[in-house]
């Protein structure tokens, strides 16, 4: 594996959960496998969980880690090709990519969709931009349409919780007041494709992920049909990916709720608004598993970065 | 000592300036205590020297300090108990602080008053949240109303400036064009309360700090009367406590000069406006401890940080 | 050498320019001339290679580095002598540089022109500022009138680069639709002067640098006539110097094509506009050596990391 931008990057996804496992018991055994080499992060935008367990993994491999806010510390990048640059960008990524390539021994970048141009935003213009001019590896940390550093945890997490050898894992759509992303959503069912569970997606008439994505995944639009016998829960908001990246749906009634979960366990990403996709009294109890979720990232990143070094 | 968020967080002041002394003696003793631990420092709001000297306290401890401006990298946190989010705020400090404890040994956390409203600043609410919600320990860089390690700073200064058993210290209100918080001169305040000082508040009419506060502390409004014989002057602007947040007063009279300021050390957390809280023959003379306090800051940050570091 | 503002400030550059190339093939051997030691990374603008290079520079040699956004992380900064600070700024730089130097052991500093106040930009305010008030080791990472780190970086690469004792080397002016510094362009000039290279400068009439730069170093307004049989042509835009800070001309003749450079390397500091300054065939082709000189920005930046070490 050279970089790590999705979640086809896996090759085995069930020896890299139980290696990360292991990481886990002992996240120190490697510091000195990054020493003198530092690791860029990129970020086109907010971020708070990726910004500091991407750091904290970086830190337990003994890597040096550099943080950069594109938009607020740097320049306006330009990805357009033959472009004739007199207007609001000032460097381009073909420099600007191989650059950073000079200083840093792994680029990792975030940089969410347009949510207007779905081409545009299917073409992953950034990454795809980074791999092809960066001279290092390069890991995606929430792309326009993947975000595999959270689909990797969660299927840590699920690993690590199961007490069946073949779960049921559903994902729902949940209501939220903005048009967010699709990456979450689809790197999770992304993974579990690779997985041995009962898997399932739920969501409202007009909200089914990209065709691509889905497959022959099930979707069930009766979302308590679909939470029957649930093991696990993993709730997203989503904006619609048919009218794309329009906010089509508000309807309370897709929030989750701890009758509805019942007896399975809840997972959600975060940032998670209370009382829009998930009632306090889900969050509160100890069917969540989001803050272990949160946990995993670190030992996810630090996979990754793992895998990267040892194959430099 | 788990959490440092108030001066009342020392159990002897004395001891602990001692101990602080001796540590700016030889700053890199304890270089192996915080090794492979993180700092995370979060700030709600700008800082200059709080930032640069809590990164280097950690460093001089081994720690690796991980900075996130919290209002520009990452999300709206909501702060309400039971709120529908549905508004601004994106992620509530529930989900926040456990997280942010997930990938820091130690949380320093910044977040300034509103000045508009008394009851929700006084309820320390980010701080109060933080020291709920996160698992583990965490260090108050200056909240709503109180700044523990400037005023631990202060009273290391005074103590190395002293040429007298009992000096005489003066806290003085000084004006200025915005209104500006009341943290300094409360933590102030009751830093002296604990040492053996002769320790006086000048201030004018209606800007009595909180009677909470002040307790049995002498509050002279007449400025010149309240500097005869004074060993230290420490001076601060605040806006009215009574009238919350309001400026009521920019006389020029009470700004500090050479002329009143006698024979005494001056004293000022920085920043400070210059020719409106004290004139340029101040701060340009050896009467200044300015530089000297913010010299003590690392000291004191490193003080805080290993006691924490010893205890866990 | 206590402070490196400026190129003047080498006193042998081809002594410079052999150890940094020395520096280039073992970057760690220095290892631990820094460590313990925190280098402080100011920024009053935004940067890319300047962040990045100079924090892996500090790396190598194994300082501590503290980033700093002066403007959106901090206060704003007051630099006039006597000023009554009523107004916008917080903070006097007598005391921030004074305090800064507390915490790091060199401070490096990024601040623009104004490019509308010719005598106030010509005066280096901000870094003058620092020399005067700060007690310890000043680099500029590009300042008002000069950039000697990306000066060195550009000596670095043409002695890497030569086929030839004696190169000819052209500066050359290019359009661009911002009014631009004179910084880089300065420095560079300063640069050839003490190299032993055939240096000529290529603008349009009302383009001239200060005649205090360009001392006796020939301009000639005829680019295609500078830019025979040269071997390395440095590309930069700057706004009139003449008529401070104007965009008088943005004639499109001026970019740089492969047609013109002929056998020439091309030499740019980057952020450079595709396509404006010089099209997208010259970039993507052999002859640029824009990368290179990217690169070789960690090693100026170490190269002055390490003599100021070694002096302290």
């Amino acid at each position: 594996m050279k970089h790590y931008t999705s979640i086809h990057d896996i090759d085995d996804i069930n020896s890299w959960i139980e290696e990360a496992k292991t990481l886990k018991k002992n996240p120190l055994k490697f510091k000195k496998l990054g020493k003198h080499k530092t690791l860029g992060l990129l970020f086109f935008n907010s971020s708070l969980r990726t910004r500091l367990s991407t750091q904290k993994a970086a830190l337990n491999l003994g890597m040096d880690p550099i943080v950069m806010n594109v938009s607020g510390d740097a320049w306006g990048i330009e990805f357009g090709d033959g472009t004739v640059m007199n207007g609001n960008t000032a460097e381009h990524i073909k420099e600007a990519a191989a650059v950073v390539s000079q200083y840093c021994d792994i680029i990792a970048v975030r940089a969410f969709p347009t949510l207007t141009d779905k081409v545009k935003d299917e073409s992953e213009q950034v990454l795809t931009a980074f791999k092809k001019y960066a001279s290092v590896p390069v890991v995606n940390m929430e792309s326009a349409t993947g975000h595999p550093l959270q689909a990797l945890t969660d299927a840590i997490t699920i690993s690590e919780n199961t007490t069946k050898a073949k779960p049921k894992v559903v994902l729902s759509w949940a209501p939220h007041v903005k048009a967010l992303p699709h990456a979450v959503a689809n790197s999770f069912v992304q993974a579990m494709q690779k997985m041995d569970v009962d898997f399932v997606i739920t969501n409202p008439e007009g909200y089914n992920l990209s065709p691509n994505i889905v497959g022959n995944t099930p979707v069930n639009h009766n979302q308590e049909d679909a939470f029957k016998d649930a093991d696990f829960v993993y709730v997203k908001n989503w904006s619609s990916y048919e009218d794309y990246g329009k906010v089509k749906n508000t309807d309370p009634n897709w929030m989750i709720t701890k009758d509805k979960l019942g007896a399975a366990k809840f997972m959600h990403c975060l940032p998670v608004r209370r009382n829009v996709i998930v009632e306090d009294a889900v969050l509160d109890s100890d069917s969540s598993l989001v803050i272990e979720q949160a946990n995993n990232r670190t030992y996810a990143a630090q996979l990754v970065l793992k895998k990267i070094l040892e194959n430099g």
